[in-house]
């Protein structure tokens, strides 16, 4: 058994105390993040950063801090500072990501460079790297240190390997997978194994959360990207296919192009369509063919194995949460 | 006197033995450095980061690190870490700050956006912002890499303000100091602070490592902003007037405003002069008035403080070698 090294209280709280806990834990991010916009004395940082911040969102990378921390014993405060440095740096990734997309919406609001010049853009992301890594800092924990900066190349990495596959037309699988564990995957690791970190757990624990948060990850990514081509503008709050139509190839796609030979699919992916309604019909198609449930046969594959990880801790409801968000990380398209 | 807690040697090496012992510390910077486009496995990030971090400059803030460690005892290799990670924190400054200005050269050569895509440029700049989050964590010092925290916002903070002050037309010396401080300065802390920190000096001795830092750095800037009307395209590397030409305020500039009625000067600042000869004018009009004497005259005071924060380490090379730079920060317009 994992977790804790000393006979652990961990699997004893009721799923009441859990979600309790948890929701007062949340608040606690909830607060640091309100503080970040007031704290600031350039107003028109201030007020971008308010625009960029106020839509709570799911706040799933601190959920998944607290969960892991609650595998051992760690102190509220430190897991706050890791959860929220977490989801700055989340948010910093998507500022710059939709800059450089030239993404018009996120979440059915605006983006960022809708209401700011590109150069307060840059800026403003660049900001919220440097709060995230004194957030990090705060922990005063050398390795959540190290993981931080490691987080922080892996996201570059994914990125920059997205627009030289772009640019390359690079088709593989493999490049796939390596972009999704650099963009989304290491934001994950740094919340799971994080929060084993800072509750001390054992080596071994650690590099189980290491393999939840990752696996966790690589799932919510698929099924993401299949929600991109499955989901309505409503439920989207962005054009259905943003990907494809700014040439970032998912899994879906990548399965169509492989086993459907359909022109259509083939010029979108070239980009070689700019009338909208050919473009929406070869989404369609390959919403409508067996490239949904392929990838989504992925994507459960990857929430088994996270479920995996978990199978060395003790029985409670910290892994009965953690073990739920696998499942549900796998059925976001539906 | 500060330094060393124990009897330190550092006061007795000869300036040769310094001169040659920075040669090769320096040549360990470089070889970090060049290690980090030969690591990446994105052809594309490979030959962006070869063509960014090819010209050796003159490594000031290795440098600088490297002297301030020798007032203590500090292990060359984690000042060598130090010193790449402010070397690389500056250089991706430079890169997002020359996309968001439209520079077209740095140092006579074109800036990284001539030739690589806005989005590769923003992603280039955030790769070499976590490289040099991970070199200040492999540091191993939590005192490091909080202050590497402080730095990296400190940075922002003046860029959004440079962004912010040129919207809102501000025109105070306030906000001129506060924006160098921001920009410059605090890496000139990074360096000296950090290395005073790794040298193991007391908290007396750190202090005045940072005020050096800090009013070095506010020397050169003003240097730097006074070179820039005085200067020639040959030595600049980029057009005469550069900085005001792209909307931004500086020391000389501000004087001018302040004391001579000159509507062309007037005109310029505000941005309402298109015709190329007129501007070139308004620039030669500052660089011709008692606008650059003052400036100068500000530098100085700076540098002159730099060089009181060193009274009271011991006498030897590394104290002599800093007050130098402090005397030369002051005097680079010549």
């Amino acid at each position: 058994m994992l977790g804790a090294p000393s006979g652990s209280p961990a699997g004893e709280h009721r799923a009441t105390d859990v979600q309790e806990q948890l929701g007062s834990e949340l608040a606690g991010v909830e607060r640091l993040i309100a503080g970040i916009s007031d704290e600031v004395d350039v107003p028109l940082l201030g007020q971008l950063l308010r625009h960029i911040l106020r839509p709570p969102g799911k706040r799933l990378r601190p959920r998944l801090a607290f969960l892991s921390s609650r595998l051992g014993h760690a102190n509220v405060r430190t897991v706050t500072l890791l959860g929220t440095a977490v989801e700055l740096l989340h948010t910093a990734s998507l500022i710059h990501d939709d800059l450089v997309d030239e993404s018009a919406t996120r979440r059915g609001a605006p983006t960022l460079h809708q209401i700011a010049s590109p150069k307060a853009t840059v800026l403003v992301g660049d900001y919220l790297f440097a709060k995230s890594a004194a957030l990090a800092t705060a922990t005063d924990s050398l390795a959540v240190m190290a993981l931080f900066a490691r987080t922080l190349m892996a996201i570059c990495d994914g990125e920059l390997r997205e627009v030289a596959n772009a640019e390359a037309g690079d088709l593989s699988r493999e490049q796939y997978f390596r972009r999704i564990e650099g963009k989304t995957a290491s934001l994950f690791v740094a919340a799971t194994e994080g929060g084993a970190i800072l509750a001390d757990l054992r080596s071994d624990g650690i590099e189980a959360m290491r393999q939840y948060g990752l696996n966790l990850g690589m799932a919510f990514q698929i099924a993401d990207d299949v929600l991109d081509l499955t989901g309505s503008v409503e439920v989207l709050g962005k054009p259905v296919g943003s990907d494809l139509r700014q040439g970032t190839i998912t899994l879906p796609v990548l399965w169509a192009i492989e086993n459907l030979s359909d022109p259509l699919i083939g010029a979108a992916v070239a980009g070689e369509i700019t009338a909208p309604a050919l473009f929406d019909q070869a989404i369609a198609r390959i919403a409508g063919s067996a490239a949904i449930d392929h990838a989504m046969g992925e994507a459960m594959r990857y929430a088994g194995r996270a479920r995996e990880a978990l199978s060395a801790f003790p029985h409670g409801e910290a892994r009965r949460t953690l073990e739920l968000m696998a499942d549900y990380s796998a059925q976001r398209h539906r």
